[in-house]
């Protein structure tokens, strides 16, 4: 039998250390691609879950458990999930639920355009951070001045601040495009405002917004017209030019029937007509909007 | 809602892939960690492991399953361990078990002195080959003439091949060290044997393998003279000095009052007497020792 040697021939060998501190690089996932092994055979399976008309997905409860805090809090609980073996998940996507699953399992995933809109919700909702933040990564990417509303939306709805941020400079960079674009004419009212009110926004002059206003009312204008001076409240009238303030704003008939944009106009009237008294009229509409440079705006 | 956009303006974006393939990193090791988690609170545990005088191990079945072959057969078998929560384990000393079940779940161990004699043998019959690998390597740097011996026969019974090479090269190669060791006195006859009749003996003269021979036999005697014929067989007589063999060999009581030991003196003096004849006389006794230089010996 092999006994410790002693002394100090032992311990003066060079290279020699009486103890080896070991990490195993390959352990966490030779033993991930084995639980994948077991998962797809149904070996020691203690759950199955029902997810929308797909087949029914084996797994451990503890591996799932490990990946996301949704499914810890299932099973770890006082809920009645802790203790059944079959389990129906609903309001997840089940196309979605299968790649998370096999994401658990492999730590592999791909997102592309056909999937990513299901994906991001349900990682969102399993609270797999890392897939989310993948999904961000992918949109940013897919940016583009024709999807940029619809993707800076989906951001807030999901709370992806990151993305959220970064799709607002793309749409504010890009607004002369995206002024044009189908998404714009369908935005919400609170969602126009918002952009619109930046003093960040990437315009030669105000024109452009007030254009961009009065198409986004007139696509729909029954229903539009009443949110008018609402909106029209961001838009920076003592900044034009007084021949298309008089011409085009002024004598618009829809400016003109609302009290409440008379009064903007007139705001802007008197700014224009009194320059000695600016600094004295100085608000949120007289102040020249800077936009960003371009190297600035991307992923910055 | 965000749609997939279409059409030239999106697939010519430079840098925009349309699908992203991600493979986390961090996944797996991130899982491990939070699987110890569970595993230290005790939540979801499915086996308690009772061995020795420890106190109970709590573990899950997936993860001892993905790591140990041992486990596996247990836990997916017919065996009835397979469907009992709460399992004996003999054979495994409990401190060793111990430190493999933690190293199951994050990835680290430490191997010393103290343990490797058991961690080996445990590693073995979980089939933990990562920690075999990792033990006979801290065994291969424990490697001197004064526990060489112990270290061979340590691998050999554990199969552990690459360690008996290495061992059986360092006990070669040190072997006028290893022969005034207390271990080479202790050696069983078969061990002795094995190791007197290898080609690559690092000795400076025949003398010292029939030296260190009689010393082995001497150390006890009552025993071991029964076996001298044996072991007598693989030193190579013909290659000492004629007085030596005369006056030391031939002279030998033990020697001289078993016959098989005096054929082989005068087979031996024959070989030197008739030098001309040699030629027809070869055998495993006149062949000279080869010793491998020692920048071949260690890790070769």
């Amino acid at each position: 039998m092999y006994e410790p040697p002693s002394g100090p021939s032992y311990v003066d060998r060079a290279g020699s250390p009486n103890r080896l501190e070991y990490t195993s690089d390959r352990h966490p996932r030779a033993m991930l691609e084995m639980m994948n092994i077991l998962r797809l055979s149904h070996e020691l399976s203690d759950v199955v879950l029902n997810v929308g008309n797909r087949e029914a997905i084996y797994a451990h409860r503890v591996v799932l458990s490990a990946c996301s805090p949704y499914f810890r809090a299932m099973f770890t609980g006082e809920l009645a999930e802790s203790r059944q073996t079959e389990i129906t998940i609903r309001d997840i996507d089940e196309h979605a639920m299968g790649l998370l699953i096999d994401f658990c399992y492999t730590s592999k995933i791909v997102i592309d355009e056909t999937n990513v809109q299901t994906l991001l919700p349900a990682a969102c909702l399993l609270q797999l951070d890392e897939i989310q933040e993948k999904c961000c990564e992918f949109l940013k990417r897919q940016l583009d001045p024709s999807n940029c509303l619809g993707i800076r939306a989906f951001a807030d709805t999901h709370s992806c601040r990151e993305l959220l941020r970064v799709a607002d400079m793309f749409t504010q960079h890009n607004f002369q495009e995206v002024m044009t674009s189908e998404e714009f004419l369908l935005l919400p009212v609170g969602q126009l405002c918002d952009i619109i009110s930046s003093d960040e926004l990437n315009v030669r002059s105000e024109e452009q917004v007030f254009s961009a206003v009065m198409a986004w009312v007139k696509f729909s204008v029954a229903e539009r017209r009443a949110y008018l001076p609402q909106v029209l409240q961001h838009v920076r009238l003592p900044l034009l030019n007084p021949k298309f303030l008089v011409g085009t704003v002024g004598s618009d008939l829809l400016i003109k029937s609302d009290e409440a944009c008379r009064d903007l106009v007139d705001e802007a009237k008197n700014y224009l007509l009194l320059p000695q008294e600016r600094p004295l009229m100085q608000g949120p509409r007289t102040k020249p909007r800077k936009p960003i440079r371009r190297g600035e705006v991307l992923f910055a």
